[in-house]
């Protein structure tokens, strides 16, 4: 297979993880990393061979025929807009951007650009499991979904006043996948909060327990479940009920030991977070974008898909905030 | 143990439940079965060693200090009122009545009477030991719950007119669960609901799909998922989540038996239905009973808490009629 | 159904379990209770409504169609031999003898007697349950078994010297179970044993830590894992292996509950005893017996079973003690 | 980190495994490939960067610091003396050979040279947590091992001529096992077997279905389940018992999710063979070398337990043929 080129824009913490796994695909090579963090960039390149760049030079560069956008969250867009017009695929981390109308405005730009996307969770092997028993009839026609997503603890307070808040910085994930189990769009939404992990956070504006609910056209309804903190490890599983039973996708424990004593049955924890729960989900989501920038596949999850589930989380904000039902815009 | 006299009302599908128990109980004798019907009141008595009785026969009879109303549910507040003029303690299948105004005003007439209400789950040894893990304080301090209350197969249509509905008739189970976890008293209420089992359910004015959320004073959340049909058995579980992680009652499997083949692993149903899932609570209850008839306890759950959760089934309908979030009264 | 009327010859504690279960089997009556001890006789006449009676009373009633021997085991053959004599259907306490060749000579006498031995795990639903997988194909042909049968604790001292030994009162369960699912004799058996647990065991001649291993004509192999203390609950479990897959019957939990922390994942203990473990066993054992009394049932295990398994049992015993493979006779 | 330049001998099954981790490895550098099959060579220098190279030229290098012997099993020791001679670091695959005597013969020549041996299972992240649990008490002091090991289908019958037989081509992993989890030698070996798998195996002399009990000196028995075709993938688990308690290191399915219908519960298949079950084992091996090859850290597994358990595989082979107990020399 061909190695084609691409540069890795943003060095940070998904960077890292998207950088790597592009350095080791066989169909990709990993050519720049642009980061004005010199520390950061030089760590990066002398992990995967790959070499610092600004970004002028990556996106002029006609051998590179890829990004990967990981920069703050608020470049997002300005660093897509860019690849667009230097006629780059784009890999892109989630959210695409925090203002859903910004973003709408910009999304003519991105007709049939090859852009995937960072919804991780499409790609990891259990859920796709679950979505294989789901197509495959097993449990008949899908009813009712129950995603939890609960992170393993509070993020600094720091982090909150960037981050968009819970539904749009958090949320997102399980709307995203809301839609792609649900195969309808919700057409009403319902969230309720609270703040019981850290007084910090609820000082800062935002909450940190939530549960939402949704309702497609049909009937279907979705249960999302989020805290900051489970107190437990990272907390990811989805349920779907349907016509003839119930699919769960459980937690993967960190190993296949239990012990029986007198206290009862003892076993493993769970994932502490999402680097080792999501490794192969990365690996996998990667894998997808080199086929897409090989011709060979569509992307699963595109910049319409980035506006549906933001739309969703602002929806959702609206309905905590006033305490009311929120019916979508056909 | 003295063995206290007791009458059974109404000998139906929990009247023989609860008879047999009682019948089996070292500190009760069931008496007097009140049925008006022959061959049920025969069978339950030949079975049991009772009487068959008319209801003034058995409440006029001294030696009796005990009823158990099974009648049906539009008879359960007449029943418990005759047996509050004979001076019997009272044990009383739930609902109390499905009219709460009506259900309010008699509330005085049951002050200091040792009365319990049939929530039967509050006895089931999984969620007792759920809730014994919650206190024990394994997981910290409890911020949320969902609640998993999904029937096998939908009723048949006739049932519905008279079962005043999905949440007074089945939620109802649920929102008592929620007040004996949650340990604080629900204020808003949210139920979204739809009819995705059987058509006609829908057109008798009922639905058989539907989500519930509560959130309490100090912010708990609390899911609530009810189908009329799982189509893999009756699906009673429980998830609590705490500050410092979570605790989930599952469904008992009907055996441990688990076969491994090409496959993929294959392990044994769920309980089909109520009878052999709360057997062992049912017998819990009835035995609870005795130690409120013998004095040495009082009820767990009392008129008050089916006037309670008869309030939270009521606001979960109006929720779901209005689409709008409803608030209990103080 | 009629109810028959049986006695009990024995109150302690197998007596007590099997008395319960004639006593509350609706094709039974428990009329006598035979045991020298008045204080535990009237104990288990209170508790079921019997009355106390001598041997000989409750053997020349022609109203007492059987009898459940649940004496000490020095005595199950004596009155084994006095229940036929008077015309008994017998149910009785594994083993018939702890002599093999005292039990083998009284052999003739039990043609055409009605006679179940206590063989109780062959009752139990969860090994049922394996077996029926088994039978119905799911794994193929059975090659091999791994039978599990730990006991929680070790038992006094004093108890070991009438005992017969680890496999004459133990394994011999086992060997049972072997033979049942096995459909074939064993023909090699070899054991291996030492004296972990109390080395108080071993200076009585006794060891309390073995495995024995049976080959049959066809080359089946089963392994038999025994200890007379797990530390953690009753270990009970068998495992098959056939020619496209395997079945495990795992210890059933006390409760369906979970808890996951940052300690990992805490779950229930296995039963504590054989009193929980096997109820169901015990009773659907009583109501086998009880088709057998009334003709609709030959017995599942009879007296040439015990022999069967008391001949591996001293195969065991001899094997472990000259370090060698033994050959059963033909 | 330093990356040590080395050697791979044979790029055969498990040659493209490890040449793979030590290519990924960032203390290691595959430089050679010394196979002489032009296109297995050529295809594993492409994906690892490394040369193609003759033994001599590779062993000669002083740039190279370690070899990785995967050759087939009658060159393993030819090619570890031609190492020991050029002063490399060696990680050899299992068997050292085949035949005991030979092997001894040659154990002086490895005094003193960092030799890794290739049983993986001591490696992979299951097995450590059951010996992390055993060592940390968690369930009192070792009592009793039973090791399961099924492979999922049975070889080509071409391949048995040439295997060494079930003992030492299979059973030798479980033989290692023992001896690393018991923490003391085993003095007795009883093995029995059959042929039930496919008869042109015991034509070819050989059998495919075996069990071997081992007693070690303080009376800790051990319990080896071996089979060629599990019919449900590859059957790799481990339980230990202890005084306190037992640990059992089940078998990871390959995702987690369980559906429920009326069949009952539906859970995912086991790894279908070892390249998939213990991945992560290799890449732990190759890294704990990589420690060995820098000095940090001193073989897991070394020349002599090679022989110890070759020793043992050896007295199973002895134990079967005679059906009789092998007490191994001291």
């Amino acid at each position: 297979m061909e190695r084609i080129e691409v540069a890795l824009i943003g060095a940070g913490r998904m960077g890292q993880v998207h950088g790597q796994n592009a350095a080791n695909h066989p169909g990709l090579r990993l050519r720049y990393v642009v980061d004005p963090r010199p520390a950061a960039n030089a760590a990066m390149c002398a992990q995967t061979g790959a070499a610092p760049a600004g970004l002028e030079q990556a996106l002029e560069d006609p051998a590179i025929r890829a990004v990967l956008i990981c920069s703050t969250t608020d470049r997002h867009l300005d660093h897509a807009l860019a690849a667009v017009d230097a006629g780059k695929a784009i890999f892109c981390e989630k959210p695409v951007d925090l203002d859903l109308e910004k973003a709408r405005r910009a999304q003519p730009r991105f007709e049939g650009v090859p852009f995937l996307l960072g919804f991780n969770r499409r790609f990891d092997p259990h859920f796709r499991a679950l979505k294989q028993r789901l197509d495959d009839g097993t449990v008949g026609r899908l009813e009712t979904l129950h995603l939890v997503n609960h992170d393993p603890a509070a993020p600094p307070a720091g982090f909150i006043p960037g981050s968009g808040g819970l539904f749009k910085d958090f949320t997102i994930h399980d709307l995203d996948m809301a839609r792609w189990l649900l195969g309808e769009e919700p057409l009403e939404v319902y969230s309720v909060a609270s703040c019981l992990v850290d007084p910090e956070i609820g000082r800062l504006g935002d909450v940190d327990t939530a549960r939402t609910v949704l309702k497609t056209g049909s009937g279907r309804l979705c249960v999302i479940s989020n805290t900051r903190r489970s107190g437990c490890g990272y907390d990811q599983r989805i349920e779907a009920c349907g016509s003839a039973g119930m699919i769960v996708a459980g937690n993967p424990a960190l190993n296949a030991v239990i012990a029986q004593n007198d206290a009862g049955l003892l076993g493993a924890a769970i994932h502490p977070g999402f680097a080792s729960r999501y490794a192969l989900a990365y690996r996998a989501q990667i894998g997808h974008f080199a086929d897409v920038v090989h011709g060979t596949a569509e992307p699963e999850a595109g910049y319409a898909d980035g506006i549906a589930a933001l739309a969703l989380a602002e929806a959702c904000g609206e309905s905590m905030r006033d305490s009311k039902v929120v019916r979508m815009r056909g």
